[in-house]
């Protein structure tokens, strides 16, 4: 007797992103095939048995599938609104008038120390349903508005809880050293003890993170206070990635290497030797055109050198009150593509595969293949550029995360 | 005994955009009543009968109302898709390869010319669905695809069907000194005659155009070859708008202002004289940062110089597949604040009041006012910046059209 499926869906038009095949891996006559929430079978309708039995099948009516979308980095919980200050900016207002008027990060980490669980989740159900509208089916979320340990813990807590009140997988990274909290007085050193003796120990005691994140920049923190806070993830086992080289070349691409980081994030003042360390580490490069859009940066990441020396290229919406108010990862493509000349085939990866495996879980998702979890989106298109090329349209048909 | 509303929107903040109120003409507790599809009283509550009779009541819940959105300035209505297209430039394919693949705008002629009007409608009715979505209640459509009789006609009966199809006003432009048809051999001269001895009678003997718009650009249209156009309409009693300077400045303001023209529309390369004549005339400024993004262009409209004259501007999307494939007011109010530096007042009149000037049709539309269309727009927001300062973010609540 042939094999039981939960769910069949056929007629359709695959682009699986496999890596063993060229451009998006299409398929043009497709067939997925699932059980439990996995994909046991993707790929050539001719190779796939006509008589197999499932319990439901579905008929694509030759619609593209592509797999769930990824949002590999995002501030998507946090407290308050920063469109007063947005507006205050075009008026011309000075930092100092922003800032008497409540405005920038330290506005955002006040809100959000005020802000319960409850209000946390409240606030950020409507910008997370704005990414599963359009396919998203897991999505990576930071703390870094807390700056204390009861904070940070309650931001990924409210990030758990998320992925608890929708049917999407929600990746959470640690992000103490994003900022220094006005308390600190100054002293980064001294922060980052904190952020290493206590935050980091408990985050990671009570589960609330998948991986530990930094903001290495004049700014923010210096190489060697990266390094305390990556070196401190290693002993905890926890895997690490980087806001590097956004507004200054501080060797954050090299340093994210040096750690087998995940990703390093940004990018835009990282020069050839840091990409060849990255390609080395076979850490990610994560753009974030969103950012580079909203603050009017004109210094573009090294997408050929990236090319030149293989490093793998996601694209991420960065969603977060300061820089980029963004919860479109369709949009997030078209700005890959107009913004840094990232090919077609290159955006689709960046939301998918490569997504997935700047969150270390290629082998779970971001593919279409037998054995990852069944997350798939479902187009309206005649070809997947066409997901590229519009602006602020939304073609999606249907999604389904873990076979439903 | 008190007059009787259809219906009456209570509990609601208004931004009014009375023209002879400062900023959004905001309305901080206000009410909005409507009879036979028109607003009958837009104002305080404390001013408002509290036993007003009405048919329906509808509590706002604080939720802030805006007027409809109003679309001044697309191609809407066209065959094909160009989505190919970008993906070969974004993988360096030159315009002849383009050409050879069957692109540029020969290829949106061909398409649009081998469609039917129903072809047309149907391929339209996504794009006019995901404007509508975001609150618009009145758009603009250009022919200008066709270039020849038959075509430029079927192409605005089509627009004309769509707002039969959808509960929207559709304002229609004849554009048919848009480009060189193949078939004109290069003699522009000569097309301009056919244009206006044969293809402008016929569409207003028809009734399909509310307004008549050329491009006048190097790679399309002359100065003279404009104003023959132009004469052409006055001749028939039709208002004129111009696609002016957006490549480079060949006085384009200064002529839509002589003739005094409804709008000239992109205006990158207009000067402070070309401003100070659209001031004089009234000619609306409609801007069009969708098509400065895609096109990554660098020359900024001079939005400070039509601030200093006083000229109107307005925002459209421009949507149309070559330069704009752009289906999204709220992100085209972000374009002008991120590209162009207009502020947050200006961004929401440019897609409301300055719209409907442009269209000419600011005593029915576009502002909250006794006595124009009960065209509106409700909003899940805290303050109406946040319209301008997210990207990729719908917080429309409900849409109202002609009252219902
Ligand atoms: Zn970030
Ligand atoms: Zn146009």
């Amino acid at each position: 007797m042939a094999e039981r499926f939960d769910r069949i869906w056929h007629n359709a038009r695959l682009a699986t992103l496999r890596a063993d095949r060229p451009d998006l891996g299409e398929i043009e006559h497709g067939v997925i095939a699932a059980r439990g929430g996995r994909i046991v079978y993707a790929g050539a309708q001719a190779d796939f048995p006509a008589d197999a039995d499932a319990a439901e099948r579905v008929d694509c009516e030759g619609r593209w599938i592509t797999p769930g979308l990824v949002d590999c980095h995002t501030h998507l919980v946090y407290g308050g609104n920063r469109a007063h200050e947005f507006e205050l900016r075009l008026k011309g207002a000075s930092y100092e008038e922003i800032a008497r008027a409540g405005g920038g990060i330290v506005s955002t980490v006040a809100a959000t120390r005020k802000a319960s669980e409850a209000d946390l989740v409240a606030s950020a159900l409507p910008r997370l349903d704005a990414l599963i509208g359009e396919g998203a089916t897991t999505i990576e979320i930071k703390s870094g508005y807390g700056l204390d340990t009861a904070t940070e813990m309650r931001q990924l807590a409210a990030a758990r809880s998320l992925g608890r009140r929708r049917p999407v997988a929600v990746r959470t990274s640690f992000l103490g050293a994003h900022a220094l909290p006005v308390e600190a007085d100054g002293d980064k050193d001294r922060y980052i003890d904190l952020v290493c003796r206590e935050m980091l120990p408990a985050v990671a005691k009570a589960g609330l993170a998948d991986a530990v994140d930094a903001f290495m920049e004049g700014i923010a923190f210096s190489a060697a206070q990266t390094a305390r806070v990556f070196e401190t993830a290693r002993e905890l086992g926890l895997p690490v990635k980087l806001h590097a080289d956004q507004l200054s070349n501080l060797g954050g691409a090299a340093l994210a290497a040096k750690f087998s980081a995940l990703s390093a994030d940004h990018l835009e003042h990282t020069d050839e030797a840091g990409a060849a360390a990255m390609a080395k580490a076979g850490t990610v490069a994560v753009l974030l055109p969103g950012a580079f859009y909203f603050i009017r940066e004109t210094q573009k990441p090294p997408v050929d050198a990236f090319r030149t020396h293989g490093v793998a290229m996601a694209l991420a919406t960065d969603c977060n009150p300061g820089s980029s108010p963004l919860t479109s990862l369709l949009l997030t493509m078209n700005m890959g593509a107009t913004l840094f000349r990232m090919n077609v085939a290159e955006c689709i990866a960046g939301v998918t595969r490569e997504g997935a495996r700047a969150l270390g879980i290629l082998s779970e998702a971001g593919t279409l293949e037998a054995g990852k979890w069944c997350d798939l989106a479902i187009w309206d298109i005649e070809r997947p550029a066409e997901l590229v090329y519009r602006i602020g349209f939304n073609p999606l048909h249907r999604r389904v995360w873990r076979g439903q």
